[in-house]
């Protein structure tokens, strides 16, 4: 038997939205939970696709988060917006915050997004292509559970903190990266548990403090932030500006609230947004071809882009569909009650 | 003899002024230059510090600098200055948007200051550290010239291209990193060749494309990012954030408009304050406290605070005064025309 299924994206959307609903997921929420899903298995960022469902519903059934909650709105500045996601995930508030960002950023030229006390599991990449989208460069962090140990230490303190950054290209998919500021995301860690695998002996330390390549004993220990020191500083910088900044927890703070029930990271999101044509001098497109010419630089030199991978598995998807392990796939239907 | 030569940081601020204003450089950019060279040498940063003097002035002599440029304000909105430097050095610049920097952050809650046109070569912590102390968080980024290939690739492109955070902490010094992001400052490799060391074999290439230990054979070919694929793409964000964004020069074209006489890159700096009293929620005091829980975290286990060298050298200099190398000293005062 092929250990593969293939489903169609309307089939991955279907089957995201009856697994949430069924687990007593709000529909609005259900709905803008399965559109990150839906994306991130269409790009074939396999921890961030169908996967995530067992992670959200274990969320669901341990009771941290609140299945309907109802963002708020908060109107700040000419250049800063606030959402309160009251302790719901994070898609809604980010669906109604990013509007009005997107209004701030083409009127003052740089404008911030922050939301609050939010559970959050997807990518970045969906909210910075988004901004993208609208003719903006965005950047945007969160921290996450306290995983990581700083440089120099073997404790786990800051959060895997992914930054994700995106640049306009008109006609083109952006300039996209979405990384953690581990030296690799926690689902990964997690997917070679689930798969039997080693891990390299640079991804974490166990409980004692040594190098480990055993996932199970690296997600009890402390995993490394990427890039040494540089890497640690980063880390770092996206707790402070994605959590005491903006009023909200850091990775430390997010693993005590979460009072040992491994439910998904509550905390806050920090995303920026850019106005290239207000910042330049008045010769936008003469700007845009000079990014051009930087993507040219890259790519004649035979060094890829990021998130290339990403953008051919997603023009692959949208004419084949994508394939499923079953038993993934199976794990996640035992998620609908019977 | 004595290999060192004993200044205080007076005495140093007075050589450098002169240095600067005997090689034809107006009285006020030669006080702000003078300031950020004594900053550096007295927190021991020795590639930014009594060393620039001699890349300064180089870059004075070959003609390329505007030596009393008179820095233009621009306006732009209630989040956004820009400052054109006129082919100035950059501190005077600076200096001039910095203070409505603060007053648009403190109104807006988020900020951005765009310097254009300007020559830059100094550090960017001085300018990350000024804004902390008027209790702000701040971030800094410039390209430089295109002397680092992307992950991937062995051809120059990216320039070295630092970025600069700052963290406010009351009564103390700030939190503070600022790194390039490449595998080491240009500086560095440059101080290396002068002192005939060499270099280990993953800061750069050399021109056929292959590792190189020589630091005058990596000079003449590309020098590698920090940490891999996300340093590479982190350096390309301050390529496309400090340069197409705000209407300046990416790395590439800083070396373009350079002609080959080696001065100091023209291009321009994105500096961006976020003011933490208006980003929280209003319970700000807590935030501090949250962030600083995250510094003794960070502590407790052993690990450093980044620039807490530079703040011990600090403390260390404006008691005793800085140790200079004599023949360091000797080529500074060579400068000097007769």
């Amino acid at each position: 038997m092929d250990n593969m299924v293939n489903l169609t994206l309307a089939e991955l959307s279907g089957l995201s939205n009856r697994v949430l609903t069924a687990n007593g997921m709000a529909a609005d929420h259900a709905q803008a939970i399965a559109e990150v899903i839906v994306a991130g298995q269409r790009d074939e960022c396999q921890s961030h696709g169908i996967y995530r469902l067992i992670v959200c519903v274990n969320t669901l059934r341990n009771g941290k988060v609140v299945r309907d909650a109802k963002p708020e709105l908060i109107d700040v500045s000419p250049a800063l917006v606030r959402v309160d996601a009251k302790f719901g995930y994070s898609q809604l508030a980010f669906q109604m915050g990013s509007k009005v960002l997107v209004q701030k950023a083409r009127q003052v030229g740089i404008a911030a997004l922050a939301i609050n006390h939010c559970f959050h599991f997807s990518a970045l990449w969906p909210e910075v292509e988004y901004l993208a989208g609208e003719g903006l460069a965005a950047l945007a962090m969160t921290p996450s559970h306290s995983w990581v140990a700083p440089a120099g230490g073997t404790k786990p303190l800051f959060g895997t903190n992914p930054i994700a950054f995106a640049w306009p290209r008109p006609g083109r998919f952006p300039y996209v990266f979405d990384f953690a500021t581990s030296a690799i995301a926690r689902g990964d860690i997690e997917l070679h548990r689930r798969a039997g695998k080693t891990i390299p002996l640079d991804w974490a330390v166990d409980a004692t403090g040594q190098p480990t390549d055993d996932p199970a004993a690296a997600m009890r220990g402390a995993m490394m932030t990427f890039g040494g020191h540089k890497g640690s500083a980063l880390c770092a910088m996206v707790e402070l500006l994605a959590g005491p900044l903006i009023g909200d927890l850091t990775s430390a703070g997010s693993t005590a609230y979460d009072q040992g029930v491994g439910a998904t990271p509550c905390h806050g999101e920090l995303i920026l947004a850019f106005n290239p044509s207000m910042f330049s001098s008045g010769n936008s497109d003469d700007d845009l071809q000079r990014a051009e010419a930087l993507f040219g630089g890259i790519v004649d030199q035979g060094a890829r882009l990021p998130s290339q991978r990403r953008f051919d598995a997603r023009l692959r998807s949208e004419a084949n569909g994508v394939e499923v392990p079953r038993q993934l796939l199976a794990d996640v239907l035992a998620l609908i009650p019977g």
